[in-house]
């Protein structure tokens, strides 16, 4: 039975909605981190960087919301949550979950920061790249890869809503609103939002 | 037949040495950054991002240097460059491929930019956060996984070597300087590095 360490308004929602778009049933141990919880020794050997999420499945363990994403959709095939290896479209779906760190978070934090680097260097290359490609791949919809939902719309759906909607970095762009409220209105997002309301 | 889109002196270097692990039969396509060869229209089609490395092979097209390792692992699944989905090591795996951008990478970004993040809000926590993590990560040896050897390696295997021996952000510390030195030692690096020198 898969356990999700998880808390509220942090990067668990990735963990959560992926887990409500595949079924799974599973467990939430929800960690207070103002009471230091994810520090414990007992939490470490789940994730050493001792933060949240992180997932246990029986023997597995682990940790990075983008890796929780890629086991989750291959633990669940039947959802679909990923083109299988040996599709098409496996390599643009891989491409995209590695998109949202390398290069949405990258800019978030570089834009953030007001840190200026060579575009040449900067895995990102510039900020407002980063917005044009992504708005390039979501205009045909409604999804990343087409008529598929992946996982990959997870780390990059929430990407975009935070950055659009919570952190106010990303000037709103008609595709990136319409893509965005697409993913809003995902039952399966809604109740991953309705579990972190409630807490529990 | 795959072909790889490579610059030398990039993060291409990935690519190479991850194809070289799996004994693929691939063919190079070097592209002249200074030409600007990278920001045509026809490679956007490859890499909307107008960066190296991409990969294509036949009708797949993937991106982003960690989905190129995730790629070929499980494209030649007999070099055993991952633990196969079912495996107890599956989840260690995907979480140390997303670590180098999410954790390494953001932290050579904050950490050559100067810039200081609340660590509850950093992906990376603190920049030496990272490295006691991959230490201890790396102590027992020879590899990331234990005995097995994998994709995740050659993510983070260069992750250090350029951040210890190339930008001199990483202090040395013994057990990383060995991982290191053992990542180094192994004939796909080589063969990847002897590519980049002569630069075809
Ligand atoms: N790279 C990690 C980042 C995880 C992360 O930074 N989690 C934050 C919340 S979003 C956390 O646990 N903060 C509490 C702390 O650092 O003590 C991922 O993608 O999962
Ligand atoms: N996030 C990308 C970053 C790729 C990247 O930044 N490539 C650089 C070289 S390391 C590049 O192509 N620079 C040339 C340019 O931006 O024009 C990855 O991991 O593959």
């Amino acid at each position: 039975m898969i356990k999700l360490y998880w808390a509220p308004r942090t990067r668990s929602l990735r963990a959560l909605w992926v887990l409500e778009e595949a079924g799974a049933q599973y467990e939430r141990v929800r960690l207070d981190l103002m009471a230091g919880e994810q520090k414990s020794a007992e939490y470490r050997l789940i994730n050493p960087m001792a933060k949240v999420p992180a997932l246990t499945d029986g023997p597995v363990a682990v940790a990075e919301s983008g890796a929780i994403c890629a086991y989750v959709a291959e633990a669940y095939p039947d959802a679909g949550l990923a083109p299988p290896p040996g599709d098409p479209a496996r390599g643009r779906y891989l491409q995209w979950l590695f998109f949202s760190p390398g290069c949405i978070e990258a800019a978030f934090l570089a834009k953030s920061a007001n840190v200026s680097i060579r575009s040449e260097a900067a895995g990102f290359g510039e900020f407002d790249r980063v917005f044009d490609v992504l708005e390039a791949a979501v205009q045909p919809g409604p999804w990343l890869l087409g008529e598929r939902f992946s996982a990959a719309d997870v780390m990059i759906g929430l990407d975009l809503h935070f950055g659009i909607d919570i952190f106010k970095l990303v000037p709103t762009r008609p595709a990136l609103r319409a893509y965005v409220d697409r993913c809003l209105a995902r039952p399966a997002l809604q109740r991953a939002k309705a579990i972190e309301a409630a807490g529990a």
